[in-house]
């Protein structure tokens, strides 16, 4: 039996070296995108609309939508919140449909939307998830890491490495990136917390006193949902 | 005391992200352009001339150069030798003046040398000569993995990962893949041909029987010699 190739892509700079026509494409921003996509997600939002694009968001006014918008860590100003998990509890956004832009993550669900077979979002939230659904598709797969503003972050491809170790290397081809990835997770999987507060993220996430959502983003399996792109909207799977 | 920047850029597609004008570069192909070049200075190599392109490299026929071209990991037809290293012997190379162009190598080379303060050429045959250097210049420092077609690969990140062991973290602020490759190397330095033999490269020059080329590059420590790019040559530092 042919393998299936499993790859992970560490920045979306490196996107155009794969080939995803025939591929499910993970996309993975840990601190904070994708664990607050898979948690609103869960939570009962109908939708979240990621956009590339600050003024793409804003396009979005007056069609009852949430706006979500951050950069460099931050809400931006004038909108109704960013991607602080926090923000996409039941009370919040059951029902809702949310614009979402933030700095690296809806980056790479645009780049990877234009030729994969099929796109769908990771975090540690829905880890086990992931790694079971990945497990029964006939598809190549390529994790993505979203990275910070295009540079390798630690958090991404430790999540990478994270799906690699359960999926296992029986009936994958695994590539370079994902040894690498292996590896480095099962030296931080014990104390991710510990691990990532080197990471160059981490450390600007601690500036601004984010570590509530650090906290939460390393939590593993709260949940079963799977966001995945249909058309221009993640919606539950 | 302001800390030096210790950075390690995973593949060459991403070096626009990286500010050099200040920083010493160092350029890491380690199966096998860097290693033999350092193999060549230190046999008394006059200049080793990195080139992008065949066609470049044809260019400087009839200037009593010996003309090296390696694509894909074999010889280009009609060159007197591609990368390996039991090219660069002393009895070959002595006195004389090499032009080279490797798939990825001098690609590096030549995308580095445009911006960066200093560009030297680092393998582990000269891995202690390369970090007692850097420990004494005031400058910052990105060590260049040139990776396989512009992606990641596991051969270059760990020496980059043991430069960063070596230095230390005392005095210098790393960024993520700096502390990844750090993690890489410490687990894979007490068998680092085995480790490489999963490394997709490693299985492809076993596929073209260079065994003997993938252990010598991995020979520690061989000279002290350190390639230094002046102009458009690499000579001995």
């Amino acid at each position: 039996m042919q393998k299936r190739n499993l790859e992970v892509c560490l920045t979306p700079v490196l996107l155009p070296l794969y080939n995803i026509e025939n591929s499910i494409v993970v996309v993975i921003d840990i601190f904070r995108a994708t664990s607050s996509i898979c948690y609103g997600i869960a939570n009962g939002a109908e939708a979240i609309i990621p956009v590339a694009k600050v003024e793409e968001c804003l396009s979005y006014k007056d069609q009852n939508c949430l706006l979500a918008a951050e950069r460099d860590g931050q809400v931006v100003e004038g909108f109704d919140f960013g991607n602080s998990p926090f923000a996409y509890t039941e009370e919040k956004v059951k029902g809702k449909t949310i614009v979402l832009t933030t700095t690296n993550g809806t980056y790479a669900i645009d780049e990877s939307r234009k030729r994969a077979h099929q796109v769908i979002v990771g975090s540690f939230i829905n880890l086990d998830a992931i790694c079971n659904y990945l497990r029964n598709q006939d598809k190549d797969i390529l994790l993505l890491c979203a990275g910070w503003k295009n540079r390798f972050n630690l958090e991404d491809t430790l999540f990478a490495g994270a799906v690699v170790t359960q999926l296992g290397l029986d009936g994958f081809e695994l590539d370079d990136a994902a040894y690498a990835a292996e590896d480095l997770y099962l030296q931080a999987k014990e104390d991710l917390a510990g691990y990532t507060s080197k990471a160059s993220h981490g450390k600007r996430m601690q500036r601004l006193n984010l570590q509530e959502d650090i906290k939460f983003c390393l939590n593993h399996n709260l949940t079963d949902a799977i966001p995945v792109l249909v058309n221009d909207k993640l919606v539950k799977m």
